[in-house]
C-alpha cells in the first residue's frame, strides 16, 4: 500500500470556464480506517457535468465543494482494508470518493460492484448513476409512447446515448443532437438512433426541423441553449421536457441580453400544454434495483450498447473535466486511476 | 319571438388593449333550426379572458374568430324551437353561442342546465368552465398536499376562487393575490383564503414572501407578469406550476427588453425540479361528471362559495370584456342577455 494519497482539490471557484490553476494536485497521509470502516483504493472517477455546479458557490440541491477539498465524484474502488465484515479485502465497490485514489467510508450508499457481470467502469456509466438519470427521467416524465419523436442532445454521452435507446425499445423515433459528423456516425450505426443531427453545422435547426418531420414529443435537455432554442419551435402539443441538466449554461459568467423570452416560452407552456419538469437521479432513488435489472438485461442481450472515454491517470482529470464542459469526450468519460 | 337577432362580431383584430371599436352590435335575421336542430335564445352570457386569444390571429389551441363573426363564448340559453326530441323548448342548455341574442345548434356538446339545482349562471363559472379549469389543473398537476402552500392570482375571479377553497379543502394554506383591498378582504373573510395579497400595492413581492413563511409548493398561473416574478423566488423544493392563463400578457405588443430570463428559468426548474405544466380544461373533459357531482355537492353544502359580477345587456359585453383584462370584474363576469 502507498504510504500518500494523491489527490485533486479545488484550488478557486472557477469563474466561468474552469482553468488548470483551479486544480491542484497534493499528496496526503493515506487515511486509516475506523471501527466498521474500510478504506478503498480507487479504480475508476466518473467525470460528469454537475461536477461545475459543485464548484461554484451557488446554492442548488447539493451543496458546494469547499476551497481546498477533493472534487465530488463516484468511483469504484477496490477494498484494501476493512474493520466492516459486510466490505471483503478484494471486493469492489462504489463510492463518493471524490478525486482521489484512497477513500476511508463506513459504505453507507456503496454498492458491490461484480467484475463477472459486466466492467466495473460500467457502474460510473450506462449501469450507473448516468444510465439511471436517462431511464428514471425518460420513463417516469418523458413517457415517450410507440410512434413518437424523442430528440435528446449530447447523445453520445452515457444518458442521451441510454436515452435514444430506451426510446427506441419504447417504440418511439430517437433523434440524437451531437458535435461533429464521428460522433452523429455512431449514433445512427452503432446505436440505431434514427437520426443525428450535428449541432455544430451551420443549418443545425433546419436539420433538426428536417429529421423530426412529425414534430419532437419528448425533448430530454441535458444542454439548454442553441439546442433548446432550435427544439421549442418543434415542439408538438403536450410534449414532455425532463429537465436534467443545462451544460451549455455552466459556465455562463453573465445574464444573456434581451429581448426577454421567458414569457414567450410560458406563452408556449400553455398554449402547447408543454411538461418541462427537472429532475436528479436521487429522485427516483426507489427504482434503482428496477433500473439496474432492466437496463442490465438489455446490455446482456446487446439490445443497449454503450461507449467509454477512458481516461488514464488521476492527474489528467482536471484536463479531461475542462474538456467534458467542451464536448470533447466521445462516450462516458472516466479515469483509470489504478487496476 | 323577435324577428332579429342582436350580436356582436369582431369589426377588427385589436393591437393590444382592445378598444371599443374593435367590436360591432349588429342585427341579423333569426336563423332557423333544421332537421335535429334547436334555436336557443341566450340568458347568460359568460365572458372570459381566454376570449382576448381567440381575437389574434396568432396560433393556439383553438382557431381564431374571424372578422365580421360573433366572438366565442359559451352560453346558457333557452330552447326556444326544437326539431331535436332530446330537447324540449322551456329547457336551458348550454352552448358556445358566442356573444349573440339567438344560435342554431344541434346540440352537440351542450349540457342540461336544471334551474332547481343551482342558479343557471354557474354553469359558466363555478360550475361550468372556469370551476373545471380549476378544480382539474389543481388536483392533476398541482396536487396539493395537506400542510402545504398554495398561491393562486386573481384570486376573487371564477377559477382563482375556486383553487383556493379547494386547496383549503385538500389541508392546504390557500394564499390569494387580487387587485385592492376590497378583493383582499373578501378572500380571507368571506371564503376563508389563509392570507391575500394586494397586487396593487408598493411592497408586493415583500408581502407574497411574508404570507409564505415555508415557501410556495403550488403555484396555478393564470396570470404572468409581476406575479409570476414575485412566486418564483418562492419556489419550493418540487413545486408544481399548473398553467392555465397568462392574461397579464394577453395585450401586449412587444417583445419585453433584457435580460433574457428564460436560461435562469429553466435554471431554476433543473435546480428546484419544479413541474410546470401547461393545459386547457378540455384536456381533463373525462373527468367533467366527477367535477360536476363533486364541486356542486360543495356548494350545495356551502363548503365552495362563488361571487357573480353580472353585467345587464347584451350591448354591454364588449366594455365589460375590456376591464376583465384590467381586472375590473369582482367575481365571475356573466352577461344577463335575457330571462
Amino acid at each position: 500500500m502507498a504510504a500518500m494519497n494523491r489527490r485533486i482539490v479545488l484550488a478557486s471557484r472557477p469563474h466561468g470556464e474552469p482553468k488548470p490553476e483551479d486544480f491542484r494536485l497534493e499528496e496526503v497521509p493515506v487515511p486509516t480506517p475506523g471501527p466498521g470502516e474500510i478504506l478503498l483504493r480507487t479504480q475508476w472517477l466518473s467525470l460528469d457535468p454537475y461536477m461545475r455546479g459543485r464548484m461554484s458557490a451557488a446554492k442548488s440541491y447539493a451543496a458546494p465543494v469547499e476551497i481546498g477539498q477533493p472534487i465530488t465524484a463516484e468511483t469504484v474502488g477496490e477494498v484494501v482494508a476493512s474493520n466492516n465484515p459486510a466490505f471483503k479485502v478484494g471486493e469492489l465497490w462504489t463510492a463518493f470518493a471524490g478525486w482521489q485514489e484512497y477513500f476511508v467510508t463506513d459504505g453507507k450508499g456503496s454498492r458491490r460492484v461484480d467484475p463477472d457481470a459486466a466492467p466495473p467502469s460500467t457502474a460510473l456509466g450506462v449501469l450507473g448513476m448516468p444510465g439511471m438519470t436517462a431511464y428514471t427521467g425518460l420513463l417516469n416524465i418523458g413517457e415517450p409512447k410507440a410512434g413518437e419523436t424523442v430528440v435528446v442532445a449530447a447523445a453520445t454521452g452515457p444518458v442521451g446515448s441510454l436515452v435514444g435507446q430506451i426510446a427506441r425499445l419504447k417504440g418511439a423515433r430517437a433523434v440524437g443532437v451531437a458535435g461533429g459528423p464521428d460522433k452523429c456516425r455512431y449514433l445512427t450505426e452503432e446505436l440505431g438512433f434514427d437520426a443525428a443531427i450535428d449541432h455544430r453545422a451551420p443549418d443545425f435547426a433546419d436539420a433538426l426541423a428536417r429529421a423530426c418531420p412529425k414534430g419532437i414529443d419528448v425533448y430530454f435537455e441535458n444542454v439548454g441553449g442553441a439546442v433548446f432554442d432550435a427544439v421549442l419551435p418543434l415542439l408538438n402539443d403536450f410534449a414532455r421536457l425532463p429537465v436534467c441538466g443545462l451544460v451549455s449554461s455552466y459556465n455562463a459568467t453573465e445574464v444573456p441580453p434581451g429581448p426577454d423570452r421567458q414569457p414567450a416560452l410560458m406563452r408556449m407552456v400553455l398554449t402547447k400544454r408543454l411538461r418541462i419538469q427537472g429532475f436528479i437521479v436521487w429522485d427516483f432513488a426507489s427504482q434503482a434495483e428496477e433500473f439496474r435489472r432492466e437496463v442490465g438485461t438489455w446490455v446482456k442481450e446487446g439490445r443497449v450498447r454503450y461507449r467509454e472515454d477512458v481516461v488514464e491517470g488521476l492527474e489528467k482529470a482536471p484536463e479531461a473535466f475542462i474538456g467534458l464542459l467542451k464536448g470533447r469526450n466521445f462516450g462516458k468519460l472516466v479515469v483509470r486511476v489504478a487496476g
